[in-house]
């Protein structure tokens, strides 16, 4: 880690840890430099990467101010780590349904930028948080880079395997959303009736170069399906 | 908009106008410092605001790429304008249910930071998009904040109301998502059966300063629930 975000990293830490609220105020700029023993260009840099993670805000002539998710139970959106490190806190299991090496279906192809000779993984797990059934996920990995794959690997966080070990550095990702109602095959691995509503949530993982890498198509139980993001002001 | 904004705005236009597509390399660093004329800093800025607005990603060593969003139709969920700028191009209608000057529920209370005593501005609308049903919408608007509303007005935007009429500036906001069953007096009005499937979103919009102005509770028909988040390797 840089300096501005080991700094930001303890700034984050102190808010958890005190259990500060959203609108609590923090010091002021002059104070965060002399504590940290830094220049202000690389304080401004560490609040910046703060706020955009939605840790705080910051208001013009009036200070650094926390800011919090108020609602317990609620995923945040915009990570991109993989469900493990969301979850934190929560007992998450998964049952491996299928796990092969295939050729992509034409959407996963098209999604992957990949040709449909092109050699993918395809896994699918039902979920499963505190015992309870989350959700039903199916993952296409494009094959040359996410080399290998086994049974033990995909039955824990095949993303926390795919950084670690087998170095891939996850970029940004493409988040799409959108309600229907549970199909048949769905609605038997969530143990709902079909019909039932479904949450989808499909997303396209990229390299740190852009390169798509994972296409990943999750339906939660409706029940389970509760998601949270933070906008900036920057957006308007 | 101060000089990096303008830069930033001017790349975006260049993008949309030319229809570039994700992973269409833009021209290096010093081609764009030489093209728009400024320093390397300024043009730093614009990208880091182009990246973390998702127009873009930047790949050390290698260039600056196009990002885009692949699918139509979905509504991206960042924004901060409310609808008639997330629809632009659509033709968006509001009937008008319900206007009126009342106390909070506690919901709305506790998510707008205020005393159940307080006046708030209650709003209740269902909104058609081309005609068709999109969604159920229930505001409650801190009336020391939205000192003024009438038919007229919540009939057509109100964000571009009390953003020019009221000169209120809109800060930052907390998104929640969940899915459900529709409730009859729900389903009603979007024409559609109880128990359907239903995508809330809860909205709490905050002025720059951080205090919240308006909760708004919005229950899509899910036939039209397609939302898209793009999100950065920053959040890793």
């Amino acid at each position: 880690m840089i300096k501005y975000q080991q700094i930001a990293a303890e700034i984050d830490k102190h808010i958890k840890e005190n259990a500060l609220q959203q609108g609590d105020k923090l010091p002021v700029l002059e104070a965060l430099m002399a504590y940290f023993n830094v220049s202000k260009s690389t304080i401004t840099k560490a609040l910046a990467l703060l706020e955009k993670k939605g840790v705080i805000f910051q208001v013009r002539g009036s200070g650094i101010f926390v800011r919090r998710q108020k609602r317990k139970g609620y995923r945040g959106l915009l990570s991109n780590q993989g469900f493990k490190k969301d979850f934190e806190g929560v007992h998450l299991t998964s049952k491996v349904i299928e796990l092969e090496v295939m050729k992509p279906t034409k959407e996963a192809a098209h999604n992957l930028n990949i040709g449909l000779d092109n050699d993918i993984y395809y896994v699918k797990r039902v979920r499963y948080m505190n015992g309870q059934t989350l959700c039903l996920e199916e993952s296409y990995y494009n094959k040359s880079v996410v080399t290998y794959l086994n049974k033990e690997i995909v039955s824990e966080s095949i993303f926390d395997y795919i950084q670690k070990g087998l170095g891939v550095k996850i970029g940004f990702s493409d988040v799409y959303l959108h309600a229907g109602k549970l199909k048949h095959e769905e609605a038997k691995h969530l143990c709902l009736e079909s019909e039932a509503p479904a949450f989808y949530v499909e997303t396209i993982f990229h390299l740190t170069n852009g390169q798509p890498f994972d296409f990943s198509k999750v339906t939660y139980h409706y029940e389970q399906s509760q998601f949270f993001v933070q906008t900036n002001s920057h957006f308007s």
